[in-house]
């Protein structure tokens, strides 16, 4: 069995919740692609290649992690790769509920299951969308993100 | 008694749990009008003459099924129309909490009481916004929709 | 169309909030069997004939609502007088879910559907464990209880 | 002790809910600042000037309360003015997933505490969403605003 | 890798919805150990040893299952057999608030994680505990039970 | 202003959780009554004396914290000691959902307002049945419980 998951996101950017449900991934897969969805039409924070790179930067030893993008059906691109199962972690009951929908109707097209993993509890509150918020404002997101992530942050700030 | 009931939604599109609604409603009353609410200011995915039409074709033989639009508030067209009763189908519990606000405000406003039905629980995943998402991106969202919805839906799209 | 529901309910005791929802019942149906559930096996707080007069008491002049007792399980009853749906009452999200799956289960076994009211803001909290709570420690919950049910508690109490 | 709470929020516009849990956060604190927040990209329904003042109105007699405007995080806010807590109302449980969110990043970043009241029931379905949109639509939301409020919003609409 | 994992339950009875996550469990772990927990103070329904055979059943041909009991905490049964992981199914977000609790405690305390699919739609409403209310009033509920289950559920009560 | 509130619970045990609900608590309160909850018809995990003199030893040394017992409604008991709140922590939206019931119904019963602060990330998953759980199988719920009512209850177990 050479098995093969999706961590789909926009990760914009990605957290040190997104890195830990990666690396517990990691037990139950031989590799992860960490697939970063875009859309032409929407404006995102963070550049597309910069979240690319900056994700690649927290896993830099690890060849088991790949990161790519993709525009499209999650289930689309799953297959293309030949991914058998999408990871995702869940947070909250309100994530729960939008996870369920996406992964049942993903079934149902594609056959591909979806692995759920729970955020550790200290990691709960993390999502990304506060994150840009704390960051937009001048705040210290820096304990919400992986020590990579935090100094590439920086770095671009400073550009 | 001539009770009428009003199924308000954009229906964009109409999905077979819209369907299932409807039909297990016509056991609660004795006709029902499908009120498809539009916004000037709002881009929808399919036309409004569409959403409308394709609604029609799902109902063709069922004379106690109306299609009609609106604007503005649901109480002002349900009343104009002279409806005893909003008709609801709920699918999680994210949406009850809306669903609870919206009909306890209307019923404050209006004395138009809601009445909710359950979608089955295989149509519990499906909603318009997911079907928008797969139809946008290429994908076969036919098993989500009603036979007619499908096909035109089809059609339109081979214009 | 002569339309019967059943508003099944252990009813230990009858509330505003159970109240509410029969009155409300009574525009969407002819007649309505409030269903007074017992278990042998388990013991109740206000005794079964008590509850069942109790709530006669409340619908004292209005021939469209009766008050029957059963054992066993709701859709057999509801066949057995010929019931065509199951009225229900939902307060919280945490109901929904609970009544969510007693609906679909009930549906998947006997084709009778489930029609959800909610209850009116002020009804909200009401609930017949907490009202019992309230009474067993002598405290006055008479602002949760319908006219008639309060004068019955207690003239019981009295005895 | 000399207590003071920051009680943010858009106020777009300022409900009876609001009102209530302002009312009430009074038995906790010596003094409430109400801060209007805003952002400069963002369209809001009423003026962030008018939002104010019609506030301050409800509250005219009251030295307790103060009204400000804020751009940015709560949290440097609230340090800015020397606020011991925040204080929220919780309505519904979707409500309090996304309030535990924001409260524990808060406590992370400022070591601010949030303090949750809840809405009493009849207040739970009002939120300024449902309220600007009946607004919109030429409805009748004054039941659901505090009477300086309704007023002030009557003269505006007929400046 | 030699990966096994821990499907922990009462399984009073074991229902389709089990069943389902087990088979797709199996797309994830080279083995699983169903293990029936017992609590020598409480009564079951059915017996421990019939329970145990039943799902024997079951899965009869498959060697990667096994059917094992235990008392007591459900990491100390998992280190003991080696798992590495604890496989879960998630219906409801009722059920996630439980199941994250119980999860997060077992992670603190043993390093084992849990792995969580979701039920497929259809078999969402169905839960041992309505099972068996509806097998105890003599109802039919073979359509929530898998094919063996069911069979020796008959026997049984012919017996 | 000389505020008390009380913390009501069976505290059976008492927990990380609740401790540093009181420690917060007191930032709002001038001093808080912990209320352990008893029923002599119920059987408690831990002697009530024993919980008592326990959460005593926790907060040895500062005098605006007060154990006392009480049967009964919780309202009358705050009444009693003329507590003008009930403070509460809340984890989870199921939580909530109860929380939110209890306080509107001791409101309405009593004017006595209920506070809510939320329970810090890595306490969210630790309550008092999932501890007892593990204390009855003989696991290490040590880091689940305040130093001082670890060494109580090692004492305890060892007598």
């Amino acid at each position: 069995m050479d098995k093969l998951a999706i961590f789909p996101g926009s990760f914009d950017p990605f957290t040190v919740g997104h890195e830990d449900v990666v690396k517990r991934g990691l037990s139950l897969f031989e590799s992860i692609v960490i697939a970063v969805g875009y859309n032409a039409n929407k404006r995102d924070y963070f550049p597309l290649d910069d979240r690319m790179q900056w994700i690649r930067d927290v896993f830099a030893n690890d060849p088991r992690i790949r990161v790519e993008k993709y525009e499209g059906l999650t289930v689309d691109f799953a297959k293309e790769i030949g991914a058998s199962h999408i990871l995702r972690g869940i947070r909250t009951s309100a994530d729960f509920e939008y996870e369920r929908a996406i992964a049942q109707v993903n079934k149902a097209m594609s056959n591909i299951d979806s692995v759920f993993l729970l955020t550790t509890p200290e990691h709960t509150p993390v999502n990304s969308t506060i994150i840009r918020d704390i960051l937009k404002h001048g705040g210290d997101a820096s304990m919400f993100l992986p020590e990579q992530i935090k100094i590439n942050i920086e770095k671009s700030s400073n550009r």
